[in-house]
């Protein structure tokens, strides 16, 4: 009788909502399902599976999965739905609405934390610290070069104001960490050479990423950059991710030495979620990121005698939390802005097409900027580097919101964030499977294709 | 750069609202495990430690994990340090709090889903049904007698109203499934013939209690009894766990063919929580609870071949989201109403210490109505069906909500759910290991003690 919660709450709608969230989560898992496997058949990666299917189920199309924030069509289908079963009043369901998307939101964003930390736990501290000035020229060559031809080019060949064209130019920086790694994960390349190179990278991006995304916030806010923010964005950022992972390495035998005498279920699992969310906690109270946090987390477990344990416990909670995460993605990203034929997105089609090739091209310059790694696949670091994601779309969503941007020029953006974050994985694949990888141990990765241990060497070979 | 769920929305208060669930989780997961590993070393039920944890956060001593609708203190000291750390407006932070505490109260409901659903898994749906008759004597014989020795006792001992003393009647018929259950998979009682009979009334009580909350809300809304409701009630009931469990065994078998062809992580899993989700989204469609479908859910597929890896896969996700439910339940329990030292208490106190004995009473007797099963533990049986946990607080919260109840005799309603709930756990324990056990096969249980598969004969018998 678990609607007791309800029962005794002031808000007679909470019963709605639990009702509204199991129907959203049966939604969020037959379109990542059904999207993950019908590309894992036609050879494309599942995760890419996962984002059409929230596209289907999202604001593009269905309506199925909506927030109320999205502007065009706040309706949601599945909120109409309960409507005819429960007769709940208008009012009511507003409420339900919020109530039910907020949730859908948080475990999104529990999903992208479980997906860090178990990145961070299949990652290797000491190899990540071996290829990490390789790490650092991809990331900055990565911001720097699309950021420069972006701006430049809007200004000149379009005529756009100094401003927006900054703006645009720093929505080309992005690197989507999550469908990057999830790729990598896939294919089972997270521990070679250039997996291990792109994950750094896409570390440091994030960082670099907030950056970018608090100086120009700022710029289009008041005209100005702030330099003490910048200062205290790039010394916390050190600060966190260095000292995380030395007291974490301090601290580490304690925390097997807690988990070493457990009379309950569940206490490896527990113990490394109170610590992967602690570190989350703090990197978001600092102003970073709580993936952040959750992927030092994991870096740090990962190097415990415990860590084999955990990555077995912690693959069916990201197996349920994660989906949730790409369907969100998916569904929040409104693909009507790619229709030619409405007029009213040709202008920023055409600048659209010219943000695509850069964004592409100024992140492939960056695999060959890696020095000292002869017989690495150059072409694959600089394609992992591509999707833009979730963090390409915050930029698009902070330049609307601060009206800095034309809305051909927001447009665009969505568009070049939408063509790279889908683009993106069928490519990697392909030059993961024709480039030369490096002589680097790719171990049999737990994040991989498929549900059963047992048959993964037939499934793997099934798939490729 | 997960926080572009919230840059992108109006609602600004989102990556709060984030960082305040992560805050909540942290505090549940240390509140649970350090209740758990107590009581487990001072050879206590770990749930009752996980709800003695949840007493500790919540409303009646730490104000951690508090609820915007409880009533005396409304003041969550999670939200005050949030304050600190932000210096968010008042208005921002009762909206993140109404988020935080709306997004942790869903993820308690799907945690004892998620317990029900691991339930049914490990339940035998031919056992059930054998010891069938036994447990709706036991669930007639638990509803009957409390009800008609509590409302007589009330009105001719302590001269209450025949409408308020219905309704604390009422309120001593409950018995908390999840609490019983979680109990028993503890001991690895669960697939006994005791453990079988106790489950069956237990879901047969939940059904009952639905019933008799119905019938005495309308009592006290209208006065009158309305008997379709009451006839929609059992036929629903009825129609829905006869045909979902007739259905899933006719559909199981393309369960188990879809599943057969992984070509993604975790289908297993998804699949199953798909299942799982949509029978409980049915429940609660048709004005029954969410529960019984996810246990439906449960016992359909463990007939299928595919249930030993289902049972691996939901275990983590069970570690992960059933404490949430457990320290909410001791959270939401304000156990101030206990103090003897407050004069208010003491006319609470003293109906209380006679719902008390009648609530024990009322269901020790159950044990003994049990026939054709000669040599099963009946005392054990009665016990078992003793806690009321969150589904007596329902009839409390309904009858505070309603004004029948004086206030001494809400608060006796809440002393008697306490005692009953914190009593029960070490009781059931003590008969368990006293009393004569059936000679039913005792299989050793995934939902056991010990987190390390490999350790747990040594840490069981450390235990007892």
């Amino acid at each position: 009788m678990a609607s007791w919660l309800a029962e005794i709450s002031e808000a007679e709608t909470e019963p709605l909502v639990l009702a509204s969230v199991l129907l959203s989560l049966i939604v969020v898992y037959l379109a990542a399902k059904v999207g993950g496997e019908l590309c894992a058949r036609i050879n494309l990666p599942p995760v890419l599976g996962e984002l059409i299917g929230g596209v289907v189920v999202g604001v593009s199309a269905l309506h199925l999965i909506v927030f109320p924030e999205a502007g065009a069509s706040p309706e949601s289908l599945l909120i109409d739905f309960e409507a005819l079963v429960t007769g709940e009043t208008p009012a009511g369901l507003a409420q339900v609405f919020r109530g039910e998307s907020g949730v859908i939101s948080i475990l999104a964003e529990l999903g992208v934390i479980i997906l860090l930390f178990e990145i961070g736990l299949e990652s290797d501290l000491k190899e990540l610290i071996r290829v990490g000035p390789q790490a650092a020229i991809v990331a900055i060559v990565g911001v720097v070069v699309p950021f420069a031809a972006g701006t430049a080019g809007l200004i000149t060949l379009f005529g756009v104001d100094t401003v927006p064209a900054v703006f645009a130019g720093a929505a080309l920086t992005a690197t989507s960490i999550g469908i990057t790694a999830k790729v990598l994960a896939e294919l089972q390349k997270l521990s070679s050479t250039e997996g291990q190179i792109i994950i750094g990278a896409a570390v440091l991006d994030d960082v670099l990423g907030i950056i970018v995304l608090a100086v120009v916030a700022s710029l289009a806010k008041t005209g100005e950059i702030q330099i003490l923010n910048v200062v205290y964005l790039i010394g916390g950022a050190t600060v966190f991710l260095v000292g995380s992972i030395f007291l974490g390495r301090l601290l580490s035998p304690y925390f097997v030495a807690v988990v070493n005498q457990p009379r309950t279920r569940g206490q490896v699992l527990i113990s490394s979620l109170i610590f992967a969310f602690v570190l989350s906690y703090i990197a978001a109270a600092i102003q970073l990121e709580a993936i952040l946090g959750a992927f030092a987390a994991g870096l740090i477990l990962a190097e415990t005698p415990k860590h084999k344990e955990l990555e077995e416990q912690i693959s069916p909670v990201a197996d349920m939390l994660v989906p949730v995460f790409f369907i969100v993605v998916g569904a929040r990203t409104d693909i009507s802005v790619l229709n030619p034929l409405d007029p009213n997105n040709r202008p920023g089609l055409i600048i659209a097409s010219f943000l695509v090739v850069v964004a592409i091209l100024g992140k492939v310059v960056t695999g060959f900027a890696v020095f000292g790694q002869p017989g690495i696949n150059r072409l694959a670091v600089g394609i992992g580097m591509v999707p833009r994601g979730e963090v390409g779309l915050v930029f698009a969503g902070v330049g609307a919101a601060s009206g800095v941007l034309s809305e051909s020029l927001d447009a665009a953006i969505i568009v070049m964030v939408i063509v790279t974050t889908f683009l993106a994985p069928p490519l990697l694949r392909l030059v993961f499977q024709d480039g030369s990888t490096s002589a680097q141990a790719e171990a049999q990765s737990p994040v991989q294709e498929d549900a059963l241990p047992t048959a993964s060497a037939s499934q793997v070979s099934g798939q490729d």
